[in-house]
């Protein structure tokens, strides 16, 4: 049975499910970051997945990248599964703006996360739902 | 023309091309990190490649992956797109063990490149290669 780790539950917000990868919101107001977990138990590498997962997911991953970079007018979006902290599988995609907290430098350890108020949580977080609709 | 962009040039070695990918060992003997370049003009993000070229590509970081995994007996993989610094798309693959120069932090940033010398490059750049070859 997948469980999501207990330390990506804290560190974020639920958005939706795409299908495989159950989607969070990073909860760090400094950056418009989401979080896609696939939905399969003891996954620790992307190559764990067996080959119609993996597929699925970068399809899912391909998705979510378009999404995010066109709303939020990124100037370049960072794509990655580190889980140096957190073994479960993970990938951030983050939309950078070249004005934003921690450009041009990763954002992994830059300072202290900024929680989003409830309202702009609600806001972002429909708003991300909304257009990860349509994948 | 696909033309490799400077400063990857500069940081790294070449160890091979995969068909889409041209593959370059990054010169820093602190980590085994290879990086795969999509050998097509002007792309910037994962997304701005075409369906089957982003699949190839997908599979292709896949079996990078496994590779550096098992060449280095990596207690983690830190597969990444960046591109904030070099906005000619490229992928880091990155063997970490849990006793490397960074650990748990993410490698970029981190202190000064280790460059190596020509006979560890050499065996180094050998052995890559030789495991991509089934690729």
């Amino acid at each position: 049975m997948f469980q999501l780790h207990p330390q990506l539950e804290k560190d974020s917000l639920p958005v939706c499910s795409l299908g495989l990868s159950r989607v969070l919101l990073a909860n760090d107001a400094r950056w418009p970051w989401i979080i896609l977990v696939p939905e399969r138990p003891g996954l620790v590498e992307i190559t764990d997945l067996d080959e119609p997962d993996y597929a699925r997911l970068m399809k899912e991953i391909r998705g979510a990248t378009t999404a995010m970079q066109d709303l939020f007018a990124a100037h370049k979006m960072n794509v990655a599964a580190l889980g140096n902290m957190v073994p479960q599988l993970h990938l951030h995609v983050i939309a950078r703006t070249r004005e934003d907290a921690a450009w041009p430098r990763p954002v992994w350890g830059v300072g202290e996360a900024v929680p989003y108020d409830a309202a702009a949580a609600t806001a972002r977080i429909a708003q991300i739902r909304d257009r990860l609709k349509g994948l």
